[in-house]
């Protein structure tokens, strides 16, 4: 009976760490997932929700089969390293990171490197801790690995077989494109959001009168400004010159078209509202 | 029979004016209801969706009980003019244009002011044309009136009955009021997304590998960015005083928060992002 038990320890049990472990309850009954997490309420609720089995420790990683690091990442480069000195032999360990280029530099020449898989997969929502944990949150969406060709071919097989059947998409990327195109394709989305937020807020003292007047066009362009500070520093910092860079573009493109409202050119007002209608088929062929 | 008929004529066929007939079909079982569009194609898909009774012309004004005008708000300025110079001294009309100054202006001074309800149902998709159209768009959506003093009190009761029978909350505001607020709470969400669409394609010149990274997130962001230039073109026009305004502060507040980033000033930048996230409770009390 011991024989089949396979022991994920799942580090961090916010929305994405909490979704995993669900999942992997559910598509892999002979999982037991234990759950490592410095706040104690996390913890607590995590049992609630039947999202882990048991609490753990540093002790849990020695035996564990896997380990999954899904917490901010600052933290990750830090406790990856620690993970990987701890682990057995025979673990599998992988992150869940929205950057890539820090997090696979921190352990390149980690004696367990072939141990680790670098993943992000995109999914997620405006919500945090472990009441955002959602079954089937990965479904047909993509995980991204990086620098596969680091990690030992049995393990890459086992890895994407349970990515797999959480039914993701798997692609594969090196970790500065990675992070140079996930900047435009997420982090970007999250300070437009953000800062219309913010311009929103500041200008609207009586709020109750003005968000009378929120549409659905404001709140889903707004969503994303819900989403947690703590997640989100630490990655804007980890990637900051390829954020910068996008968001300058961004500032420029705005400017831009400011300056043909100015000048009341309405003509190519149209013009580039129309080519960028050119989103709709891009994100249909997806 | 004939007497309990509800003659209504439809003055654009688009997402909004075939919501409206939808519904107005359903509540209203002796309304009949004709269309009228400049496009023929509209004309026929409205019939095919049973979006409207009958094809209309302006001859259709003159017996009209309700005359809807949901057309592009340049379009409406003119339109609204044409249509009242033909009404009887029974006809209510309405519009539901993005800006109210203009079209206020407009017809201040009309004759048949009195039969004049200027409103905005705040509610929409990104989509456009009869095909857009859905039943119960409006419900639970604000509808915001403005210069209600202007209208005959008859016919105000009429068309808050009109209204409240498709679910809208009634709101009154100036139209300078509302074209101020709904700069920021819509048209700027509006730009905001279309210059995020636009600044990700002009980046991603491989299309079909980077798009494969958009989440969700991405997705809800950059949706409005799908909207119809036609329609938006002409609000930015009209609302040009506003939107540069709202834009500029947005600008602003972006230019501010590359700064913070580009001075590692991180513990400012989560201060920034946490604050943002007053955005939560401030919708939900919504």
């Amino acid at each position: 009976m011991e024989k089949n038990i396979e022991k994920f320890v799942v580090i961090g049990l916010g929305l994405i760490g909490g979704s995993l472990a669900l999942d992997i309850k559910t598509k892999r009954p002979n999982a037991v997932v234990y759950g490592i997490d410095n706040k104690e309420e996390h913890l607590e609720k995590a049992l609630e929700f039947n999202l882990i089995d048991k609490k753990g420790s540093l002790e849990d990683l020695k035996d564990a089969n896997w380990v999954i690091v899904a917490v901010p990442v600052d933290k990750t480069v830090d406790i990856l390293v620690k993970v990987l000195d701890t682990i057995d032999l025979n673990t599998i360990v992988f992150d869940v990171g929205s950057t890539k280029s820090q997090i696979c530099e921190a352990v390149k020449n980690h004696v367990n490197r072939r141990n680790f898989i670098a993943a992000h997969p995109i999914a997620g929502t405006e919500f945090s801790g472990p009441e955002a944990a959602l079954k089937e949150l990965f479904l047909e969406r993509t995980n991204i690995i990086c620098e596969v060709e680091k990690t030992a071919f049995g393990f890459q097989e086992k890895a994407l077989q349970l990515f797999r059947e959480i039914g993701m998409r798997i692609r594969y990327m090196d970790p500065l494109s990675h992070d140079k195109h996930i900047a435009y394709m997420s982090h970007l989305s999250h300070i437009s959001s953000f800062m219309l937020g913010k311009t929103v807020i500041e200008e609207e003292k009586s709020e109750r009168d003005i968000f009378d007047m929120a549409g659905s066009g404001f709140e889903s362009t707004v969503r994303l400004a819900k989403s947690s500070p703590a997640m989100w520093t630490p990655i804007f910092k980890q990637n900051k010159e390829q954020v910068v860079k996008s968001l300058s573009e961004y500032i420029n493109n705005l400017n831009n078209f400011k300056e043909l409202l100015e000048q009341d050119k309405y003509e190519e007002v149209f013009k580039t509202l129309d080519e960028t209608n050119r989103i709709k088929e891009i994100l249909n062929k997806k």
